[in-house]
């Protein structure tokens, strides 16, 4: 093989969510390709927001999903890139702010996302800043952070999907 | 209350990750404000990606916390518009695309995120859009996802942190 040789690969995953109880939420979440694999999740709410407390809340999913993601590529490419890391441990910490008028449903948004990383390793920091270069690029939670992205939203209306 | 009040709140999770095995990622994750809840989670990578497959992929997470935050708002928010939902179901897909060279670590970039939902309601269908809408501006992580957000890295150097 080229060193120089360009491959490309896709990477898809899909979640079927049910409504269950007052507030959980039973999923089924799928890996499509390039391998199948499937797993059972599920969230649930706490009693501040009309919950039974039987599961995580859904924002402390994504929380697990993005910090995993950077330190599974950390060490993925740490490996790759022959930088040997004894241990490594990341802290990642977000915030938002919500707005609510009166009674009117709130509206929410990001304030800050931050990642602070401990490394031990005996390499040198060029080589370990390599490494999270490499990790950032290939995460594919924070790629998808990085950029603004279109969610495309249908409803099943009789037979058909309409875009709302 | 006077209906025009605004008020604002203030939501902030963290995670501290550990990596453990070969590539399993052991983490507390802790909602901060506005209550103080602590969950533990584990993610893993299959032998296609030199992990041993003890706990779902980090984006498996990801997938089940999208996926359940627009649920979870969804039905909190027809209950406070007043729209009587009887079933609801969302089938989510995520697609990215992930470029290599040579022996390179590879990069990745999102291609699409779709959310078909299926509503059982006798309520008219501008009731059911309206609580939609509702749903996708006060989901936290959809919000998190349509906007550019920077993601600060750190790393500890000594007694230090500098930004990478």
């Amino acid at each position: 093989m080229n060193d120089q040789d360009i491959k490309t690969f896709q990477v898809a995953f899909d979640c079927d969510a049910r409504a269950v109880g007052k507030m959980r939420c039973e999923m089924d979440v799928r890996l499509l390709y390039p391998e199948k694999i499937q797993w059972e999740f599920a969230s649930d709410e706490y009693s501040f927001h009309g919950g039974d407390g039987t599961a995580p809340l859904p924002i402390a999913y994504f929380m697990a999903g993005l910090t995993s993601c950077l330190m599974t590529q950390f060490r993925a490419f740490a490996k790759r890139l022959k930088v040997k890391i004894k241990d490594v441990n990341i802290h990642c910490e977000c915030e938002w702010e919500a707005v609510q008028i009166g009674r009117e449903p709130y509206e929410s948004s990001p304030k800050s996302i931050s990642m602070d990383l401990i490394v031990e390793s005996d390499s040198t920091l060029d080589e370990i800043k390599k490494v999270i270069e490499a990790a950032k690029k290939g995460c594919f939670i924070e790629q998808m952070m990085n950029k603004q992205n279109e969610i495309k939203h249908r409803l099943k209306v009789g037979d058909n999907w309409i875009i709302v």
